[in-house]
């Protein structure tokens, strides 16, 4: 069956600004998605990458290489003929092993041929997609640690049981998390590129409206489909249209020290938070059709580029992303 | 020896009621039965399995597949004859581990014949039928997630050990719980469809009468089963009307906004708990014969549709179900 | 050396008197025996295996199968002769591993000949006969949640490892337990069938009766075993008549009633508590000689069916074999 | 370097009756030794093996077999010539694992040769001599479990790993434990047969002396050696005569009398201790050179037979030694 | 990617100091990093070894010899040419084991070809460079303390599993750690040469200045590295010119007293302290282009020498930075 | 490069005096160095084995065997020609497996040829010198427990996965401990012979020398070796001499009377405090020349031979040390 079409999910707005913006700029960082059960997270990534055009990709390549000259050669692979394949989306299930993740030593090769073979993990899967963790906070620290590391620097680095293996890994990584389970170390939260909270609709209209799709998404889906066909084309377009866009947005000095002074207030540790919110702007900006990076679009962004990097306040009961917003009014204006 | 005979079983209705509705819709989702020991929970899920029509079944097969197309070349069956079969219901047994679950590597012949074969687990086993959990709250928590990952899918996906293996994994998930020994987290009792209340008689003449029907059955096994049969196909035949009129079921708009309405008002998180109500009203109104959706058949599954959804409330000491039969009257009247 | 006699325990009736009705009907489940260490109970159970008739079985057959037609074929066996052998006594000790105790892949056989055999375990062992396990509330849970499901199923299922082995594990589970190390989840307790107390003696005159016999069976065997040989033959003859008496046994319903009435009364959980007070009811009246179920009877039993199935009373000092006895006075008059 | 004379050992009387009560009767049971460190248990056991006559055995014999036909067929021993060989003293490391104990698969013919051979442990090593364990306290229950369970029956049975074997383990136990460092259950020390307390002498003439006999042990072997010869043979012949004479003691009914009172009046669990008392109180009069059990045999060894069987008594600050010396005064006169 | 210029690091001055002088002598110690995320610590390594002028070293020598009698025979090289490289910089992951740190026994190769190879770990890799590790708090101690012990001895010891390996392992270890998750033990502390401390910018001047070159970093690399690869150049010569002159520093008596009273006042445990401070101040003199030690030297290399051997002063609320400050100005003037 | 002169050790004369206390009697026992880090514990060690004289030893020999006819048989060794060797030191590391430290099978000979050889480990490297533990509180107590036994026996038995070796382990242990860090179980430090007391010197003069010694033997090495050669020759001299007057001192009886009073008077536990002390005395006036032991000898080395077998006085504040002092000035006047 088909994802559930991207624009025919029910509000849940900020959640589905932040990843387009990804799809624009991958280099922005993950998408950490705080909030109940039941309200779609899994559905909108899988809905996403659906509505994102097919990549290019060798047939049969581990990694979904985009040239015959990239696949690895610890592929094996003999005929390397493109085709077109849907943007991929890779689930990393609970309990899963850093051996899974990362990719191994072939054990059933060296057992049985006496080979030392790799054996490609969810890393070499999701090049080039998305990898989603649902209960982020539920993963043991030292896999999120490394599946950060991996989404930062692009590439997957295999050294051990006399493997010496890389090849790229690049993926937006989207994680849910609830937050009364457990917390994410600040450490591991600064990593992610924007952070959004969703929950799930409070007015009866609107939740009809929510049970009516689904259950037509279920008992009449060819229908469906097809009814939200031509939005979410026009969404794909306009993606295409801002990624081209996105190297020749301006950034005037007025705005880096909006947003400098932004961070300062909010007193974010490090200054990955003034990148991502810098990153963030421009694809905003880009998707809005703009030319030129103004204090508007730091403005749009900075809740979601900020909110998980704030210390705690034990007297500020507000949560953190009405902190945010809050001191963008206090200091942009 | 024959299990015991559905209809058979001395009161237990919304138990006997939430099981019927599964078997007719099996995409409502799993049951939980919350209730005491040496109540007949694990009797009842045979009883209705052995109630169902037999399955048609390739001889053999480990999925239990219906066409012989569908046998998965790993089982490397020659022969593929069709039988009839009865219903599976597989036991899952407490500290069972994930690769007996989920079927692994065959290490054996991977040792002795330098093989990479398939060993299929549980999930193979009860596709197409029930699968048992007795004490699910006993049950590790990964293993839970992953039998309702698969069960909700119906798909058994494993990616491991050098094995790319998928098989159907379609099966009602009957899981058996007492609150007193250790609580499911939220996450994992919103993923059951219904969920139901059991507990022992408190009157002497019921008593007497489980008694006396299990002492018939275990000590005149002939005559007792002889004695409820016709009762028996009567159920069965009710359900197999209701199978095919379930797709024909109108739902009118009024029935979707009392739907959100009482969710809403109940404060159950996410959406589930809306689509299973609807899902489990529909099953009802085929079961009753009805063509139309009511506000009545929504009043008559909220309990078991909704109970095991709410947020604790410590300062309403009545037991959810009753929470919600009295919200329904509230909002429904 | 030969077991100590049955008849020369002295005292300990009724610990005596429930495990010679698990010998006329072994469908009663297991007896648990509470108790001081150093009160015999080890030397009981073997005590009454000694006595029971031998039993005919294949000779080495694995499950001591009665006739040739029934030993496994993962036996083995060529020539199947049947032979006399006594009742087997099989002791489970402490920190017994579940392969120890279900059997397991024969790992010796995989490693040197690449063939994939059963190695049979302790419940193969048991088969027809006793199961001894000391200490039982040191056991891990899930092993004796596992030998109560094979004690009531009467089979042993393994599936793992490749393996798919089924086979009779018919046997009664005697436990014995100090409830002041550690205690049994109420679970577990309400599946053993019966449960006895057990003290050391009192007097100074039955504890020197006591020692004389253990210092005659150990310093002068032969003529001690001689002298008791005829109260052991009696015993085993009154047991033979009375499970051939047992199937004839008539059950008022009046007594039904009782029995209901009487757990209800007691508020034992679920109803395994009145299935099995008849099921005692019934040998006992066996046991007696008498050809219908009385009052009498119920009385009897009642204690050693029911004491182990009452919630804790906090406020109700008496031991929960008084609280039955008292009940009963209550209830039956 | 022989081990210290056993007679040479200054003061500690107690400890050496009760290892000399096992040496006549081994029976007994195994002796636990509770004192501090450095007070000379490990010496104490060595010296006794030592004075003891040498055994005959069979040559390169894994269980120290007196005939050739004993040897277990495991062994694999082809010559099997008797010779004298000293009674053996096998110590158990801290850590030992249960395979280090009881014996297990020989591994490496395992994997080497495709053998299932047996590879004995200190079990095997031990049988006809001495088992000392320092500090049984920090031993882990179920070796100790173990340990306890094969010293009774003198028999270690090794089944698992499709290994089915049984060979003599017929020893002495002597444990040490310092009662600040961790508890034995009470089921362990009750299976004990005699216990003692050792602590440093307090006066400056005997610690003197103990020094210099240590010293000269040290410093001038041979000569101190030959200084204590006599003494030791004395010690050695009068064993010999004693356990000649046991069978034929004599047991007035009136002895048994005071046995079964005075356990009764100090309360120890179960039967164990006045059978215990018996046999050490026959020991001691074949020791004494009597013909018949008096009430004088039975105080003097009714300390070390029963004080570690004692239910602890937060009234009574005496320890359980004393205790056991008032209540014998109280009820034997 | 080339890695960011060390000089165009925005501030941070006592960090990028205290590598320069590892870098002019590297038996310093390791560099311990105090300080919030994202303050670039990782960078700042990259930078200064890549800053540093290549080594020459065998190429495809597993700890890059720089001459070919030193390549070890287990690497198996054959032809042994020397090229240059750049100052290797290796990360040790979270999660690291002994094994991959220290190099370990072949398995692949021991299994295929029955060959016992040594197959290197991070250790080799890191020789003559040097080996960073994020959140060393976060770190195993006993692999801190390994590490430790490496970086002072300079040489990697592996003897186990039939190994018998040593090699070279001289590396600068620097090290990053939040205090405020989980204090590392003081002995291990005391083992690391220098410790700095680093914070974000507080100006919003200096914010932006980081942003637009880390923005100009990654949109314009190219002109971005060309514009600071002289200061990078005036940088390294520098250091070289330094290392030549480390030798020659005369050393009077009076810096000597100084540096032992500033320690005996600071209350400096053991005599670590006093040997890194006076090689400190050595290589800050000839970095400054002095011929001799001088009291000024002393000042300016006391807290990062010296802060992280204080014992923990609870009345004292100033970090351990100020009071050695504070300290220096009272005994030093 | 060689290690620091013992001579040039400044300070620290009580741990400078057992050390060669124990290098002139072997059977002392080890030695343990309570104190701050960067005391300099493990120099001295290493100090005091270069200082001894060369040992004559089997090239290739695993155990450093002095005679051919002593190499074990499963070395293996083919030439067996005698050289002289430096007095082996070997540390033992934090995390030391028991395999590491006993020797055990030989893993890759027992896969590759399989052949059961042994593989030998830390014990036998030290045999016939030191072997060094740094923070011996740090260690597994079972690890610890087995040097100590070891140590004490002087010979290594492996008993285990089928091999049966026995090697001599003849060495002094040395090992240090932090008093702060966690202590050690009283029956393990009673088994260490001597303990010492060191702390960093405390006026300024003495810690310049210190760090000039050091600076001078890391920047000047041959000078500084050639400096101290005269005074290391001198103390090995000293200690050959006292080796080999050590059996002739006499010991008058009033000493025996001393050291037995004052090891009453201290209240230390069994008798090994006794014999210690009358050892180290020995030694001490074989140090001094003198041909007859005398109080003198006794209080002089009574702290480092008592002070660790103390009980803990809560009432009495000062340390160990000064209790042994003052109670020795008490009782010897």
């Amino acid at each position: 069956m088909q994802p559930f079409p991207f624009s025919a999910i029910v509000g849940q707005d900020e959640m589905k600004q932040a990843m387009i913006l990804t799809a624009i700029d991958g280099s922005i960082g993950g998408v950490l998605v705080f909030g109940d059960r039941g309200t779609g997270k899994s559905t909108a990534v899988r809905a996403l990458a659906a509505l994102l055009p097919p990549i290019k990709a060798v047939r049969g390549c581990p990694v979904n290489s985009q040239f015959a000259k990239d696949v690895p050669a610890w592929a094996g692979l003999k005929a390397k003929k493109t085709e077109e394949a849907p943007t991929p989306v890779v689930d990393l299930p609970l309990g899963a092993t850093e051996d899974r993740v990362t990719g191994a030593l072939d054990i059933e090769k060296a057992l049985t041929k006496g080979e030392k073979a790799f054996q490609p993990g969810l890393l070499a899967k999701a090049n080039r997609g998305y990898l989603y963790i649902d209960e982020v906070n539920l993963l043991e620290d030292h896999i999120v640690d490394l599946l950060l590391d991996v989404a930062q620097s692009g590439e997957n680095v295999v050294e051990r049981e006399g493997l010496s293996i890389r090849h790229p890994a690049r993926f937006v990584l989207v994680g849910s998390g609830n937050p009364e389970e457990g917390e994410l170390r600040p450490q591991l939260l600064d990593r992610f590129g924007l952070s959004v909270e969703v929950g799930s609709p409070k007015e009866v209209a609107t939740r009809v409206e929510v049970i009516k799709r689904r259950d037509a998404f279920e008992n009449d889906n060819t229908a469906f489909m097809l009814r939200w066909q031509a939005e979410d084309a026009a969404i794909r377009d306009r993606i295409l249209k801002a990624r081209r866009a996105l190297g020749k947005i301006k950034t005037p000095d007025q705005v880096l020290n909006d947003v400098a002074e932004l961070c300062l207030t909010l007193g974010s540790d490090g200054l990955r938070g003034e990148l991502t919110l810098l990153k963030a702007a421009r694809a905003f900006a880009a998707w809005q059709g703009d030319r030129s990076l103004s204090r508007h679009h730091i403005k749009e962004v900075a809740p979601m580029a900020l909110r998980h990097r704030l210390r705690r306040d034990p007297l500020d009961e507000a949560g953190s992303g009405t902190r945010v917003t809050r001191t963008v009014e206090d200091v942009l204006g």
